[in-house]
């Protein structure tokens, strides 16, 4: 049976997190695990709303196929949101509507990668990208991503040993360390890339939640004719429809087209549709203010948390948005084995392993503050800091 | 900029049908063209009391992410369907619910495919396979298709010589030509496959579209350790939500839920669970009923003008399921040719070639009736007559 598979599914990382999720259904366990967005904050009634009308007065039509690109006036929306707050000047003709972005990285490593071509990631990097593009290569080439972004001597290195075709990036908010990108790195980042051969994916689901500080600008801008943008509506509106889109210059747009239509013909239309009229009938910006008012307090709540119970030995970033946080403990502490003793106190987060490609049993975990309330997350991070305490001992 | 992509990308065909759809982007033509199943019979008053009563009590449920599997309530219907109409023995853990089965082809080629493993195919064969299955392998290995079902010489001789790790199959009121293999044939089939190291997809959307005559049983039941069940709701509720599902053996049932995972994490999870609302308030037996109502009259009135209007040296078949027939024009006569002289007379079907692994400029095409009414067929039928007798002359 072993020989009937295609060789790329050999080795490919199952779901760490959804293994953790499962060893712990458990509703007394106060969990940092997830990496949802907070349902409480979902606009249930307005898409309510907005499903009736669309069923009322088109039933048929959205209920149709429809084409591969995606719904023509929800493109137009996404350029135009991105050309009025970003300044970039993206066309509706660029934007491909996606089964959520993790689709995105689908299609990516489908049109890009042979079976050995070099992807640059950062490390640590966004597991469903490691997940993903191991599909399609094994060839990932790490690069360390330190408080203002990738570190640029390695990045050298990579793009002079291993021309990677692409290079994997989430300047924002970064899944799993909270990190952004500064704009003098990304400037220098752009610099360094723009003599490749090589595309940069810009993911950028986190962007809108920003808490502090000022938009920095998007490698879309920085360098449009070598970047992908990925976003998505499952942060600020809701995840349940996989609705997600890239955004990609015009010689390549061809070929990702016809990789979208030979996978799933086009994304869910009427899924399509009842976002395009619930963006139609809201002020969106008002909604994603809401979303930032809570995960902000949040946020604050598990930054002085950690600050009043923790260890000082354990270091951690303090993102300015996003859903994330990145905890380092001391050299010697395995950040798996704290969660099995972390279990027991009914407390649970990601342990760093499933963000890295070559290296286990780190010292590095992650955080998520968007799905649970201030108390609880107080009272999460005294049970986490009495378990790393006993390890330290 | 060329050697950038991967070589999966080379020579993927686009979509033939997308061409054709766009060039007759005209309401005043009659269009033979489509796959599309009739709007009319969308159940659009039940979908928004479905989706209105799952946004209402599950709203934020429905909205949040879901699981990689599917919803289970959905994959035990579709189980239950299976077992209790064609005498299977399927659990739901089975069942992967896919983003139409389109995607499923998708799973399957990254699972089974290297770049060069042979995927046996009927000739002709349904497009979307095609163009699907050659970004993973262009080694196709064409199965001529005759009125009973493939060909048992050329099966025989491609497993002698290719070993084909796959063989698609539509059995049941195939696209493009409308046949449905024997019972003899099937049971030949499966004598000659069990003995190698292959599975066969047994793809069946339109399989609950019959008109006449029993249900005939299924490669899922004959040989279900090497069987893969590709379904959809597409035909028999509507296309809109792009839900579908792939039936695997336990034994690789592992490989798809981490390739669906990387794909895209999981199904739209409010698509899914309106549908499952739906399928729990109506009686979908009925609601097919109707369908098969409106199509089979379709089909018959469309049968009867080609009888009496098209040249006697012209072929059809006379499917008794399903959306389309296909029709053999006399040995000279180019599809394609005939298409640009149907078009001027405003009436469009698709040529055959691109259902052909290897050939081109056929005397084949493809009639859909499931999107015209009899009147409409009639006259639409009356004009290609014209058509067809200017080129044989």
């Amino acid at each position: 049976m072993e020989n009937i598979f295609a060789k790329r599914m050999d080795n490919v990382p199952s779901s760490f997190i959804s293994e953790i999720l499962k060893l712990i259904d458990d509703t007394e366990i106060i969990s940092f695990a997830g990496g949802l967005p907070n349902k409480d904050l979902f606009p249930v009634k307005e898409i309510r709303n907005a499903a009736n009308y669309q069923l009322e007065n088109y039933g048929t039509e959205i209920l149709q196929y429809s084409t591969t690109e995606g719904y023509l006036p929800l493109r137009e929306f996404i350029a135009e949101r991105y050309n009025k707050n970003k300044n970039l000047n993206i066309s509706a003709e660029n934007v491909l509507i996606t089964h959520g972005s993790q689709q995105a990285l689908d299609l990516i490593g489908k049109v890009f990668l042979n079976d050995n071509d070099a992807v640059a990631i950062e490390e640590p990097g966004y597991l469903g990208a490691i997940q993903c593009l191991s599909i399609f290569s094994k060839n990932f080439v790490p690069i360390k991503l330190e408080n203002d972004g990738l570190n640029l001597e390695e990045l050298h290195i990579a793009y002079e040993n291993f021309s990677p075709k692409i290079i994997y990036t989430v300047p924002n908010f970064q899944n799993p360390t909270g990190i952004s990108y500064s704009f003098e790195k990304r400037n220098k980042i752009v610099d360094l890339l723009k003599s490749y051969n090589t595309f940069i994916i810009e993911d950028d689901p986190y962007g809108e939640l920003r808490y502090e500080d000022e938009e920095i600008e998007s490698f879309g801008k920085l360098l449009p004719e070598q970047t992908i943008l990925l976003g998505s509506f499952s942060k600020i509106v809701a995840p349940g429809f996989r609705i997600g889109w890239l955004i990609a210059p015009d010689k390549i747009m061809d070929k990702f087209v016809i990789a979208k239509q030979a996978a799933d013909l086009h994304s869910n239309y009427v899924g399509q549709r009842i976002i395009y009229q619930y963006l139609k009938d809201t002020d969106l910006d008002k909604h994603i203010l809401d979303i930032k008012a809570t995960y902000n307090s949040q946020r604050l709540t598990m930054i002085e948390s950690i600050e009043r119970y923790f260890p000082k030995s354990v270091e951690f970033t303090k993102p300015n948005g996003g859903m994330f946080l990145w905890v380092t403990l001391p050299k010697n502490i395995s950040a798996v084995n704290l969660l099995n003793h972390s279990i027991e106190k009914k407390v649970a987060f990601v342990p760093g392993d499933p963000f890295y490609v070559k290296k286990s049993d780190v010292n590095t975990l992650r955080l998520n503050y968007s799905c649970s309330d201030e108390k609880t997350i107080e009272e999460g991070i005294k049970r986490l800091a009495i378990c790393i305490k006993e390890l330290i001992k």
